[in-house]
């Protein structure tokens, strides 16, 4: 069975933490189970830099879901139980409006007319989307990096509105080297002579090779060092001695151009910006004068938190900061601190420890639902 | 007093790791302190990626060396007491031989022509400077991150000719994360439409844009990521709020595009690549189907080498496997891990406990002249 797509129209207008307003947006979303009658079985589904709504399953292209390791039927968040719902982000380019996007005014993309988002932004889109679904409280709202930070602005923007807040592999806030990483990559994609000020749509072309280079450099965070070295280490690409050349020697350098190459095919430059902006901007404690514990006064939420020891991308120290800032606050929280080779990458992949985690949390979910 | 460029010609031909050729070729370098009258008193210092001959004192352009804290009279390398050599590597833009010379058979610049190198072919081209400056055997050679690859090689290629090997933050070889930066930043480079396939010179342009990326890049694993977080956080640049733009909003931000910047306009993209392969390729251990301990079988020299806490590019872990190999030779190894928060740039920085290293194996060195 395919899952569908369905896309969720909102005519009102917003306005964003930007200041800018938005006069209206669609949303692609994809649900998964079925929600009960006291629709108490919802579970929100963020996602991160990347992905999408599809988090499980077979699209209409046999495309499998991102997450279909962790959503599904008897799988960790068991689908027999819960009503999962995965929503493309705003600003992204899955189906959602985003720089791509007509432009309703000038009935062309809206390129580099298209507002910048912070998380709180998402937050609030994504709200609009449960009134539009009926769902007046998730049972959970989980997601792992990027959208860990969409599950902790729920607690805080919408505290009655979220029973469970799991987040996996996530932070608080980026630190100057995760800054620093984004900032090249974006330099790599607005110095790409193909970018024309973000309005390559018309141009009929597009900033690949910057893309691809952004992606290349993002994909080593999230990866562990001692991973690459298992995985890759010195081993030659298909020959026996170094070229002498640029040209591909190790099996490192073809395993990253061929993501970079991949991925330049699939993913909207201008969102790229956009998302890896969105990830800079996020620092709830900001508006606290820097006292997360302030920021996290008001949150309700029962927290379930996730690290991987080779993450170091947002490495354990982040989520324990935030587990501190949480118990001051006494809200309850459970921390596990997940031991894996896999660096970043880890929250999307399969670990009978992270799953059976997941699972044992989602069916006391279960029971008090 | 300026410190005075010297040039060596060399018109035999060398056949290169690669096998290619070169006809003739020059290399610069500077002097500091006197040669004793056993020549027994010659300190080699071998440099880094983007460094040069100019290790201390100030040049013509009253510009300081890169190891002025470290090299000079009463410094820890005592030039009052050592004859101290400084050589700008082949291939490299200080001076010597490299991409932007004159081909002297086509009277143009080398660009894309200018052969490959290895470390090997360093050590080789510094052998034979040795022998112009009539020098038969160091007293040491020293070497920080490729400087100390370079140091190893000695050992290797010339034991008989090398007393002291002091490597610093260094390596025995890179993991596959190393290379993967080197790969991105050469791919930021060779696709810089200025690049024109490494012969910009006669197009009076150069790839400013790819080379700056690949020093913002590289300077990411030059500092640690709580050296990054003490010195700049998430402080904003000269302004109170988020621009909601690609601009800079961050100070990491401001400082990486100076330093891209800068360093665009002072190295040449064609020594960069040429650099960046030569670390790449060096792994000493590879003709010995990856034995280290026999790869070094033949070393004759005492050993120092110097590792730092915070360094995440050569972390302390390489040092250590190298120590064990040395050891494992039982040749003398002495080893000291320097508690520091400035990252692979540690070997470049003033601190107390490492210049005492320093000064003091200098002590020694000197009392056994």
């Amino acid at each position: 069975m395919k899952i569908e797509e369905k896309i969720a129209k909102f005519n009102d207008s917003i306005t964003l933490e930007s200041g800018e307003v938005l006069e209206s947006f669609e949303l692609i979303y994809e649900t998964y189970g079925k929600l009960n009658s006291n629709n108490s079985n919802a579970i929100l589904v963020c996602h991160a830099l990347n992905a999408s709504h599809h988090v499980a399953g077979l699209d209409k292209n046999n495309q499998l879901g991102w997450w279909d390791n962790m959503i599904g039927s008897q799988k960790p968040i068991n689908t027999d139980l819960f009503y999962v719902v995965g929503v493309n982000n705003l600003g992204s380019c899955f189906g959602s409006t985003g720089p791509a996007s007509t432009n309703p005014y000038t009935k062309k993309p809206y390129g580099s007319d298209f507002p910048l988002l912070t998380v709180e932004d998402w937050v609030k889109t994504q709200e609009m989307l449960a009134n539009y679904l009926g769902i007046n409280k998730f049972a959970a709202i989980i997601g792992g990096s990027l959208g860990g930070m969409q599950v902790l602005q729920w607690s805080i923007s919408f505290p009655e509105r979220i029973k469970h807040a799991i987040i996996i592999a996530s932070t608080a806030s980026l630190t100057a080297q995760n800054i620093a990483f984004n900032e090249i990559a974006r330099r790599a994609i607005l110095t790409d002579p193909l970018f024309h000020g973000g309005n390559y749509y018309s141009k009929n072309t597009y900033p690949k090779v910057g893309l691809s280079i952004a992606r290349m450099l993002a994909h080593i965070t999230y990866l562990s060092q001692d991973g690459m070295t298992t995985k890759f280490g010195r081993n030659l690409q298909s020959k026996e001695n170094y070229s002498f050349s640029y040209d591909i020697d190790f099996q490192i350098e073809s395993y990253l151009r061929y993501q970079g190459e991949k991925f330049s095919h699939k993913f909207d430059a201008n969102s790229y910006l956009l998302i890896t902006r969105v990830l800079d901007y996020f620092d709830p404690a900001e508006k606290f004068n820097g006292d997360l514990i302030e920021a996290l006064s008001n949150v309700k939420a029962n927290f379930l938190l996730i690290s991987f020891t080779s993450d170091w991308r947002f490495p354990p120290s982040h989520s324990k900061k935030l587990v501190s800032a949480l118990l001051a606050n006494e809200v309850s929280v459970s921390y596990s601190e997940i031991k894996s080779h896999h660096g970043h990458d880890s929250f999307l992949l399969e670990d009978t420890e992270y799953h059976q985690t997941i699972r044992s949390y989602f069916q006391e979910i279960n029971k008090n639902l």
